[in-house]
């Protein structure tokens, strides 16, 4: 093949807000229709708290046909046929901040000021909704389900096994904060021995974090500092808490938090996890692992690495793994390469050796969501971006 | 001089337990009584859930006399004239959890799960003792106040002030968690401004963290992973929130964090606050700013490194700021150098240019916290460990 094969493992799809008043039990509407002018409201007032309002305003401007592909699925597949993309992983909230999933089931998923049987109702509409678009044209849609496992373990295990037996291919699960049993509690084992034997893909990916007041000066700063970190935490659980040990064969990726800082978080686990950094007093804790923190993570986890994938991520691709690190084009944010995914890659990628670009853009999420070539190349056949493009000159 | 000048920037001081209650107001008699034989036997169940009575139990053995120094001056002066220590910073929690101030006011402070009054209440009878301990030796002993001014501006301005009157020489601020305005609120202003005029530096200690369930797999993974972020946070609240901006004299020390992360901490802060990898959709939050985080924390930040300054902190000192690292020795704590201070610093710093090591064991420490040169001179003539010993073969 003298193109490349690109799976997209960061996209967002999801209806407008009111669309997913169809998708929900009937015995929402009335908090569904409560909430919808709130939220809203609270839309618009945080791009304006943020400034954004003109930034978002003047992103969308023109494109706004192209933006559907959000939710419809033929201008979905022009889209990416023009990016040159052949398959996508695909996530809460479409266009950024106007089409997240109702009550506070979108990427900013966690299990704190919210109501959970709410928040489970807005999951399952977007989880219903997802099935079908990815039912649509299950080569190039891996859709994920939302899956509020902190809430309620059987809860939880019903509707990873519905998105499973409806052509979902993972799950995205909150963030930790609040008072909920954290990753590493025995009691989610039903759930990771679920998604080990049925190729459920586990993720996080950023977007969630605790209330920072940000009228206060630097806030957002704060923000940037630390989303990645809020964004990562369950990784860590699931590796100290023997989860990887346990169930060799999980699959977990962590999506746009950027890369530089992954060798960063292998080494502080990997030097945590030593005796001379622990010291004694804090007793006995690696018992229940046999590999340093950052086997697991080479063996169990992957980066959903998307946008941002500039030479501050090339330059570390090693060190987090050729083999763990995956593309994503974020369509359709504004942070991201749509829709001029085939120019930044080049930009991105030219004079990397072919086997490197290859395994980035697809193979690595091939092995990852246990996809297929065989239905897969021929689309890369036809749209993909031209390998002599990416030769060095 | 050929003895090098240390100044241990990580000392530990506090009575045993009930000793507090002679330096507690009255009314907390009661409280503090109720409250005495609940906290040995939360201690020790503590210790045996990390399985390190045994540790703990055997460290102490034999040394039970040299411990004591942990409340007691003269064998307090008489342990680090042996160790080769001119003066020292002093946190509280003496000997490991065993002589932590009441109410949790100790190392672990935080402003979640505890009641702010007796917190308080705790805190200033730590206070009135640690600067009665320091006036029997000023030039040796830096004492700082605990100051939980998460909970009150006023109550907190009062403390710091009477701490300065007192003769301690900075603060201990509590973790940013639970629902307090973060440090980046102008209503601290106040704080920082008396702070930086009268020479008081602001500190975290490593200890604070989140409930974490130790009865958890790996939950002291986890523990370890975070605790240093934990106790950095305020840190770059301070630095994105404008802090240093406003008060340009302002010193902060981050103590006993290891140090082999903070290059990753000013990279994270650095690249979040470039243009290129925040996104314009956030808007603006860097107009409160001139510089680059990393160059705060280079004019108005330290590390107060203790204990583990082996390769892996050497290694990083220069992208730290050779100007930036502090030396500890964690006495009386079990992980720290005592009492083999004078054999581990020349294993750590052997071969090191005499100007480093000179900055690192004491000119910095010096700079920080605004010593007299004339008056801890004549004490490392007599007990600071000689130069000789740190040339290379």
């Amino acid at each position: 093949m003298d193109r490349y094969l690109i799976v997209s493992t960061d996209g967002h799809a999801g209806l407008p807000m009111e669309g997913y008043r169809d998708y929900l039990e009937s015995k929402y509407f009335k908090a569904f229709d409560e909430m919808l002018p709130i939220q809203r409201e609270m839309t618009r007032k945080s791009e304006e708290l943020f400034l954004i309002s003109d930034f978002n305003d003047k992103w969308r401007q023109g494109i706004e046909e192209e933006l559907t592909g959000a939710w419809d699925g033929a201008m979905r597949n022009k889209i990416i046929d023009a990016d040159g993309v052949a398959a996508e992983v695909l996530f809460p909230d479409g266009i950024t901040e106007m089409n997240a999933p109702p009550f506070g089931a979108g990427l900013g998923l966690r299990p704190w000021g919210v109501d959970p049987e709410l928040q489970w109702a807005g999951a399952r509409a977007h989880n219903r909704w997802i099935a079908e678009f990815c039912k649509e044209d299950p080569v190039r849609r891996i859709g994920l389900a939302i899956v509020l496992m902190l809430y309620d373990v059987d809860e939880a295990l019903k509707e990873v096994k519905w998105a499973y037996d409806n052509g979902l291919r993972g799950i995205l699960i909150p963030a930790l904060m609040g008072d909920y049993d954290a990753y590493n509690h025995p009691k989610y084992y039903p759930i990771w021995e679920f998604c080990q034997e049925h190729k459920m893909v586990v993720h996080t990916h950023s977007g969630p974090s605790p209330d920072y007041d940000f009228n206060l000066p630097g806030a957002v700063g704060v923000y940037l500092t630390e989303f990645a970190w809020w964004a990562g935490r369950p990784l860590w659980y699931l590796i100290f808490g023997g989860v990887f040990e346990k169930f060799p064969n999980l699959k977990f990726v962590l999506t746009e938090v950027s890369e530089f800082w992954i060798p960063h978080l292998l080494e502080m686990m990997d030097v945590r996890a030593s005796v001379k950094h622990t010291s004694g007093k804090l007793g006995d804790f690696r018992s229940n692992l046999t590999m340093a923190p950052s086997e697991y993570f080479k063996r169990n986890c992957w980066v959903g690495a998307s946008a941002l994938f500039d030479e501050g991520s090339t330059a570390v691709r090693h060190e987090i793994g050729i083999k763990n690190v995956m593309w994503g084009t974020d369509y359709p944010h504004p942070e991201g390469s749509w829709p001029k995914t085939r120019e930044k890659l080049v930009t991105y990628f030219k004079g990397m050796p072919d086997t490197e670009i290859t395994q980035i853009l697809g193979s690595n999420a091939v092995d990852c969501y246990d996809l297929d070539y065989r239905e897969l190349n021929p689309i890369a056949e036809r749209i993909g971006p031209a390998k002599a493009d990416f030769v060095a000159n």
